[in-house]
């Protein structure tokens, strides 16, 4: 698999692709691969002639606070692992590149930003966006795929797609679990053991709602306490939110209307990790 | 020339063209064609392989306050004209297939859209740079012209193209002047015949300016003050703004750096015009 930093030379590559009547695909991730980045990839092989797997960790998406610093990086595992799933091209741009002197333009979206993680990361979709746009414009893929565990950045690059007329197909894809439930995060890496054993009260948190749910449960208060009961019971976690959500427009629901999405939100240490399910699917 | 109100058409259409190698050029319009816009559009022509204008009166660049009920439409001469020139496609899209329901997606370019017209027009840009982004990938342009009579629009958008990666080359094309030295404008249809009379003061104004500039001034200040005199001695007119500014940051300049812009703008009754000239060129 071809590593490229050059826009030029991926439009190039891109270009000779798409003339030969390729279909286009690609995978936006900030590396640190995991299995969940590895099943958008081998969808995109899957669905597409050519198979771009972007890895820029983008500055602009992280809080003053947060994880830019010591966010993973494993360059040669990326490639490896993107190759072995199917990437024929790794686009890795420099920060300078991507974000050259004087930048000052955004892409914003409005409402379905403010709730659930645009709460506590108020700038957080702002900076999503608007790399999303810029690597739109960069790599003119036909379908951009994008996993269901980030679900509000899901719906907001969708609405963004929409409304600015992208003539790209956005492809959602099914959030990859470890087998004792645990949600795919890059961030994983950073728990320790005894966190890595707390985190698990997400997942157990919201298989409690779903059965809930499928027993008859529709009342939105009681659904979101059968989520929290396991939660507030680790001393460890931190909740940031439980929330029931529509699953389109992502503003709360009282009486559950289906498709609903319940997503969680917690901090173990300085550690965020979020998950989520939607009920009525 | 084929008039087109559908995306998917204007993609069809423009896709067959490209395929074919040639290439394809935008003049984004609101309509109330003058030979300004007619003077992008036969740029255009003799540039690319297949001219592709826009019509569309752009509801979110106007304030509350503002023209947009009242904007001059003529949608039939307009085509006549387009094609006279040159266009091959006349893209003429309904106001919901722009902004349908939900939209909630703005491009803001920061900075260079906070002084000048900015200053009095505070949602201006950021609708111009929303609909412009949109416009780019519905036509999906090799070039796109735009005229240098709104010369900080062309500045913002030249940023955005930048900013997001936009493969879209801008070509700014030079102020259209009646022979008296009025700049072209859609919004002179407004004007009476003494508001008409009284307006010539912004061209001779910066006319005025020029002359000194040329006879060795360098002062902003003096500058400022030889466009304003025969401006503030119309008593019809009311002035928005004389500001000297860098022409590439737009940020106001007191010893004269060049290239530099002067740029004028004033109310004759509800009418706003625009001017401006770029000293050093």
């Amino acid at each position: 698999m071809e590593v490229v930093a050059s826009v030029a030379v991926l439009r190039e590559r891109v270009g000779a692709s798409r003339a030969t009547g390729q279909v286009i695909g690609v995978v936006p991730t900030m590396g640190a691969l995991h299995e969940g980045h590895l099943s958008l990839i081998r969808r995109a092989r899957a669905d597409c002639g050519y198979v771009v797997v972007t890895l820029f960790v983008n500055p602009t998406q992280f809080g003053p606070n947060e994880d830019l610093s010591r966010y993973p990086r494993d360059d040669e595992a990326d490639r490896a692992a993107a190759e072995a799933a199917g990437g024929d091209l790794l686009f890795k741009p420099p920060v300078e590149q991507v974000y050259p002197a004087g930048f000052s333009t955004y892409v914003t979206v409005e409402g379905l930003t403010s709730g659930l993680c645009g709460a506590s990361r108020p700038t957080h979709f702002r900076g999503v966006t608007t790399v999303v746009a810029k690597l739109f414009n960069m790599v003119q893929p036909d379908r951009a795929y994008f996993g269901e565990k980030d679900y509000q950045q899901l719906q907001v690059i969708r609405r963004m797609t929409r409304d600015l007329d992208f003539p790209v197909e956005i492809v959602p894809c099914p959030i990859v679990r470890e087998p004792d439930g645990l949600a795919l995060s890059s961030r994983n890496r950073y728990l320790t053991p005894e966190q890595r054993a707390a985190a698990l009260s997400l997942s157990r948190g919201l298989h409690a709602a779903r059965e809930a749910f499928e027993a008859g449960e529709r009342n939105a208060g009681a659904l979101i306490r059968r989520a929290r009961q396991g939660m507030e019971a680790e001393p460890l976690l931190r909740i940031d939110y439980v929330e029931l959500v529509d699953a389109e427009s992502l503003t709360p629901v009282e009486k559950l209307d289906l498709p609903a999405l319940l997503a969680v939100a917690a901090y173990l240490g300085d550690t965020r990790l979020i998950d989520n399910c939607v009920l009525g699917h």
